[in-house]
């Protein structure tokens, strides 16, 4: 069975829509498995000389993005509120809390609508995903213990399970998300998610 | 009748992509007019503080372009080398004397072929763009008088309308090629070409 690794960063904007439709576009391809792997963008944002998220150094691809969200969303139909000045300007959100929550949520049936449920929170309704009380919230809204899980989510093993994936997205070339890969194999970007589910399938 | 507004540099590897399906693509919309319009991504770079292409100054990033346009153009059939470093290294072509003769060649019904040829010579055989003997042949195997048409290329009247494109380009939002505009509305990128002829169909 061919692995495809979906790389996703919990502030993401087009992480949003690639782990929105992930499940739905994977079940077309039956003979490859999907592994999510939060990641942080900063510190590889970081090392490209960049101390910020591209779509905050460069308005006008900022400007074009968040209109283009607004076009992808509704073609999907996913509840995205398009964010007013105040919110532009709380983007990127630190993602920090979200990703080390969503490597302990992955080890479960459930991890993959805490990912979804952290993105409706942040992009829906525009609320701090760094702030524990939302994490826990959305924890809770899928009958999990808050207390234990945010536990976990600060353990040293979780810790450096999170340092880990963001070195090895990085030694795989990645510079966005979402990224996929296969192998070696690196594709960039959710318009890219069907064509690295095929390349895994005809690689099977 | 609505109108798409395709803007593009002859040094871009993407449009290259969106010139090559772009009239396959509006035969789909037989309701939309498309106006080719030629520009220089240099100063746009340059406003938004980058002295050079984004796939030079991050290099994972131009790594991964180089990887994706292979793998897209295998998918249209379209003939491409992938660059040796040394090609690499004179990645982006300086674009400016084949996009003034684009300006010249769009109000000639040869117009698509030749910018179409000017991408063949550049991303397909690796010759220079700026170089007046290869835009010249270019014109030649189009049954074009070379001497005329780049004599035209470089009149007062070409030089201001190339200017023109890029400030209103700009003024327009655009920060990267290929860019759709119709009316306001901007869609970014190859891989939006078929949203924005929608966009333009669904508008008129």
């Amino acid at each position: 069975m061919k692995t495809v690794e979906f790389w996703f960063d919990p502030a993401s904007t087009y992480s949003f829509l690639a782990a929105a439709r992930m499940d739905s576009v994977a079940a077309n391809h039956p003979g490859v498995e999907i592994v999510w792997r939060p990641f942080l963008l900063g510190p590889i944002f970081k090392a490209q000389g960049l101390d910020n998220s591209p779509f905050r150094i460069f308005p006008a691809k900022g400007k074009n993005m968040w209109r283009d969200m607004e076009r992808q969303a509704k073609r999907l139909a996913i509840p995205l509120r398009v964010p007013d000045d105040a919110a532009m300007e709380a983007f990127p959100r630190n993602s920090l809390l979200a990703a080390r929550t969503a490597i302990v949520a992955l080890a479960h049936p459930w991890g993959h609508d805490f990912v979804r449920a952290v993105y409706a929170a942040q992009f829906g309704d525009w609320l701090d995903i760094a702030d524990p009380a939302v994490i826990g919230g959305i924890l809770q809204s899928l009958g999990q213990d808050p207390e234990a899980i945010l536990a976990q989510a600060q353990s040293d093993a979780v810790k450096a399970q999170l340092r880990d994936n963001t070195a090895r997205a990085q030694a795989l070339g990645v510079f966005g998300a979402p990224s996929f890969t296969v192998g070696y194999e690196l594709f960039w970007g959710n318009d890219r998610l069907e064509q690295a589910l095929e390349f895994a399938s005809e690689a099977a």
